[in-house]
């Protein structure tokens, strides 16, 4: 609270300070010379422009229509004008590089045009949004396009007279601008990207126009917005969060992401969020330095930047935390603008560089000419192994990128929800392995501008199945969606970090606690990455999972594991004739019963073979447990589920109870020369040797006869451990041990 | 059996004109003087030395150990003799291309272990093949090893002394060939590939020693092998083919090519076979150039070389007709070998140059080295639409590859069944867009060298799905597999080519009919790949498959279509509780229903999407048929299908039936970037407008309301045709119509 007084204070104290030069928001004076001076003379830098420009030119050659606003997204009015503030925006930068007046035209005609439309302009005809725009059916989309219009019109601005600036600041601007804050409150003043949208629009037109009270409104939001506390979006988030006293891009900031960076949506959202934060960030940088924008927070944004790009598998995709569509990926367009900003308002980290050329393409500005410029200075970006603590102050658990090296990546989630993008899988893994997915998050159900699916808009069965915690890799206990499936409950509550080891990428460790995803049980979950032939052949993830319950109850692990089915050490029953769902409700209606199997020996085991590298799951388990094999698409009337497949151990327990796995990868194949190399794995043993209140440990036996033991103490205040098992006595400090040892 | 006499006679003329000269078979002096003077000169051949220098020289170190033989493949023993050949040959190159003594000794080394062991060896104790070896399980691998072996002698003949020769001549080389010819009959004098290898290595150790009696025993078989006529090998086909006369290499090359060098079994196949072939074939070049090997049938070994590189995509996938596990391509090392062979022994054609650089290696003998030093002359390799007849008349059908460009390619079946690795597929057809499928070939039923898949071999579902004629593109009559699955029956028919125009990369049309596959069926199928935009902007199949039954029949048409299914725009009933099997045998065992409708309109469609392509499928149908969405996987308790989706249209008749279908690429989808471009496809309307015994005919109608009439004619002799229907009167000459028009 402290902080925010100050700054407000400082921007009061400020507030005829910037200026009024242009371009003054993204493009500086200096930057601009700077560019001149060097076009030709940088490949990355002349091929984005040129590219820039051959995209514009064919687009002008054919005149810009501001049609009347009619459509959704898909239609011609919504399509029009998204394009329309791309070519603006454009057409403004390339003004400013080349001098050629005939862009700084079409900026003219286009604003004109739109300052005589939009004075016409009711709420936009769709009711489907909560908040509806002018031009689009949500405030949303005229958010975009006031930000990318606010940085064509300051690349033009004394390019027009007197009568015209008046014209469209008087008709278009300021009332967009209204329009967008004070006149739609619930969307302005949320903490939510939306608003994050909102203000950086206003506040950067409010910068052009040297509007003072439109940049304060961005900045700190509006006082008194009168919404209450139950309204909703579309999405069936609260406008309004509970406790939420502050408003506007501050206290997005503030707000939105955790103190190491991590945005709570997960990546892909994050990936859409960054763009209006960071480029609002380069327009105050530019016109109002002193508030020192990329130092706020322990510069927060160039920090969120980098937890962004790290949050990707080594071919560049992001890993498909709750709501993400699988294959957005660091060369998104909004993360060539963000390697572009970190790098020339941040602290110019030569990794950066080499994204930059991978990416292939540079921002038309100052930061874009500058990433070119020193790509000579590049080294290659290392990913890396790192845990992100969630919540605005770091204190909701986190997320946990384990790599053992770039190629191979154990995600772990034990922070906070996600909000409306939240799915239900407190402590739920993925696994990859040269990028590909071995252990998969199923991603969202749904197909993004693929009118065909229900016009691009989340399907039922995001709800249904993607959102529940059957769809993960984490324990479902009782047939029952953590938290019920009550998203405000679930966004109260999360995991907490337990213990941690990622120094050693030979020998990694994370373990976190839940206590709220199901009343009355405690939820431990321990995974170890090994790539250390001290212990293992080959890469290892072993997983131990603890539960500790009041009262008795059932326990489902399902392991979505991709490719094909190769093997198994124990008998099952196919359901060769007819496939049955796996049950009627919390996601299971979705699943499809491939096979089952009654546990009668203790170390079962399957192997797979999945991009053409073999893997092999191993579990210690009870007599009497229940195994299934079975496959997504129940239920699904529409075919909007992939057909995937599963396999999922059910145990029945009365106190507590272990699921103790091991995942290892080993071998190839070779479809050209049909070589299989190592297609069995090495471990020939798993065996629970301890499992009680105080203690899980196995011993996992290879064929060479190592014998390694891993142990895990649910005690967090024991510092010296004494265990004794049928393998002997082990002695140790700390929340774990891993030993070989010969019994 | 002109020719045959012709060319026995001119053997026999030349009976002692093989030279005696080392090494002779692949590396002549002269070939070796141009590698040594060319050494260091030219990138590819130097790089591919250095690989096979750093793997031999790894191997050397650990010495070569020559054990008892006891495994099947995968096992210790057969995988070391696998490895030991390789390195002999490798060594014996080495040798000759370097002059290091230790090369040379290598081979010494390994050729008198082998010479010690071998007088010892029955035949290897497993009892697997129909024609068990000594040192491997089949006397195919003990042929692969003789084949490698002989060049190896040859390399370092002049380095043992006569006592050594006499010992690895009489001890090794000479009982070892008489084993695999005169003491296994059944196995060297077939018409098939393993033969070939017989030959091969028989004939190349035959040269090495000067052993003339072995040379004609390769060349032309052993006169009376008294093989009975009902003799089968493992895969259940005849050793001896009705009708076979001769045998041996000549016999070999006359019965397993078509003229246009078309292999019947199919690529992947073809792929294996090709290796012993060329290089026997090499070797009598070198040796006995009278000959003219190369020369031999029209040059038909040259040819098949091409018509093997030509059946592959863009990617260079091998097209998977038969039994033909997928991934296998013109990278596989026999690839390499071939086309550097094809290049020296033959044309010098420069396409050939661009494949080698693209295979990256070259073989370490003179072939290699020109290839390698010509690659400056290089031309891009061009895939061509071409057919291929089939039989080795010529006249047992074919397969026709229709290519609208490289990246779109319409692969047909009309040939030969394919012998015992032949699937029950007349008249199927896939389809491929960038490399990628689209329209599915299964491809087998095997995890070729995966040893949890039943040690690798094909799997039951190889027989009872893969090799079911419902498991491909083409109609099932009454349910039934064509032939009512015989394979004897299958192989003395084929369907024939009715028309054919590929002349033209803008359309193309192939037709071909069938009258044996189904009794008292005549089916006729007419394929169209049109990428043209004075009729459709996309690229389109055209598929007019027509039956005449004598009876009346149940007709099912399936569509093995890839990705994932976006809308139909007709209702079904989805399977959202329970899934059941089509049906109980002839494959439909295997696949789940998991939608039926009931047509309630004429033109129905659906669209999917796969590698990011857009694709819509529709069909002209009759009120009434029935339309199932499956997927594979039923009746599989082992998991060894995938879970691959089609589409498939049931109509009855009491006549004739016609099915029309078109595939419409469009547009694209980048999950990077989220745009959908061009998700809907332009066809509005699909129509039949003439289904009689004498004309096939469909309207198609665009969104732009452009309407294309294509109508066949199922009548060879009509030279003009007068074609009467509600969109009016057209007259043309030829087999077919297409034509843009006003309605």
């Amino acid at each position: 609270m402290k902080k925010i007084i100050h700054i407000f204070l400082l921007v009061t104290g400020i507030s005829t300070a910037f200026s009024q030069t242009h371009p003054s928001l993204t493009i500086t004076k200096e930057g601009l010379q700077e560019i001149k001076a060097n076009l030709g003379r940088s490949e990355l830098f002349d091929r984005s422009l040129a590219d820039i420009k051959l995209q514009l030119e064919e687009e002008m050659a054919k005149g810009i229509d501001v049609p009347v606003p009619k459509d959704m997204a898909g239609g011609y009015t919504h399509e029009t004008h998204r394009k329309n503030y791309s070519l603006l925006e454009a057409a403004g930068y390339l003004f400013q590089i080349t001098g050629e007046e005939k862009y700084a035209d079409f900026v003219k005609q286009g604003l004109l045009k739109y300052a005589k439309l939009y004075p016409s302009l009711g709420k936009h005809p769709s009711k489907k949004s909560y908040t509806p725009g002018k031009l689009f059916w949500q405030c949303l989309n005229d958010a975009n396009w006031l930000v990318s219009v606010s940085q064509a019109y300051d690349c033009i601005y004394h390019r027009l007279n007197v009568e015209e600036r008046e014209m469209v600041e008087g008709d278009l601007f300021r009332p967009f601008a209204d329009f967008l804050s004070i006149e739609n409150p619930h969307f302005f003043n949320r903490i939510h990207n939306h608003s994050t949208w909102g203000c950086a629009g206003v506040g950067m037109i409010g910068l052009v126009m040297n509007d003072q009270e439109l940049v304060n409104r961005a900045l700190f939001g509006i006082s008194s917005d009168g919404i209450s506390s139950t309204q909703k979006d579309n999405d069936g988030a609260l406008i309004k969060a509970e406790g939420q006293e502050k408003s506007g891009f501050f206290a997005q900031i503030d707000g939105l992401f955790s103190p190491d960076g991590l945005y709570s949506e997960g990546a892909y959202y994050h990936r859409y969020g960054i763009y209006p934060f960071l480029i609002f960030a380069v327009s105050i940088q530019n016109t109002m330095p002193e508030h020192k924008i990329f130092a706020y927070r322990d510069s927060l944004l160039l920090k969120s930047v980098d937890a962004l790009l790290n949050q990707s598998t080594s071919k560049g995709d992001f890993f498909p935390f709750n709501d993400a569509q699988k294959g957005m990926s660091i060369y998104n367009t909004s993360l060539i603008s963000a390697v572009d900003i970190a790098y020339y308002y941040g602290a110019r980290n030569p990794e950066l560089l080499s994204i930059a050329e991978k990416q292939g393409s540079v921002t038309p500005d100052q930061a874009g000419m500058k990433v070119s410029l020193d790509m000579d200075k590049k080294k290659p970006f290392s990913l890396k192994s790192k845990i992100y603590r969630d919540g605005i102050d770091g204190r909701s658990g986190g997320i946990g990128i384990l790599r053992a090296d770039e190629d191979i990546n154990l995600v772990y989630k034990f922070g906070t929800h996600g909000m409306g993008h939240g799915h239900f899988d407190q402590l739920s893994y993925s696994f990859y392995q040269n990028g590909e997915e071995v252990v998969q998050d199923y991603g969202m159900a749904r197909f993004v501008n693929i009118e065909q699916k229900a016009g691009g808009v989340y399907l039922p069965e995001n709800t249904t199945f993607a959102k529940q915690t059957v769809g993960h890799n984490t324990v479902v206990v009782n047939g029952k969606t953590q938290y019920n499936g009550n998203t405000d409950l679930a966004d109260r509550h999360s995991p907490a970090l337990r213990f941690l080891d990622i120094s050693n990428p030979k020998l990694q460790v994370i373990s976190a606690v839940d206590s709220s995803a199901y009343e009355g049980v405690k939820q431990e979950r321990t995974l170890l990455l090994i790539n250390d032939s001290q212990y293992f052949e080959n890469p290892l993830v072993i997983d131990l999972f603890y539960l500790k319950n009041e009262s008795s109850g059932t326990y489902d692990l399902p392991l979505y594991y991709q490719g094909q089915l190769l093997n198994t050490n124990f008998h099952y029953s196919p359901a060769t004739d007819e496939l049955r769902k796996l049950g009627e409700s919390n996601g299971y209606q979705h699943i499809w019963k491939e096979a089952g199997a009654v546990a009668t020996k203790k170390h079962i085991s399957f192997s797979s073979l999945s991009n053409n590298v073999f893997y092999t799951f191993s579990s210690a388990v009870s007599l009497g447990d229940s195994l299934f094999f079975g496959r997504t698409g129940a239920t699904d009337p529409n075919f909007n589920l992939r057909r995937d497949p599963l396999f999922l151990i059910r145990k029945k327990s009365k106190g507590s109870v272990l699921f103790a796995n091991v995942i290892e990868s080993h071998g190839s194949y070779t479809p050209v020369t049909e070589k299989a190399i190592e297609p069995y794995g090495t471990i020939s043993e798993l065996r629970i040797i301890k499992d009680n209140e105080d203690y899980s440990a196995v011993v996992i036996k290879t064929k060479e006869n190592t014998e390694v033991l891993v142990a895990v103490s649910h005690q967090n205040d024991a510092l010296e451990h004494v265990l004794e098992t049928e393998a002997g006595t082990f002695k140790w400090k700390g929340n774990y041990l891993i030993k070989t040892y010969k019994n």
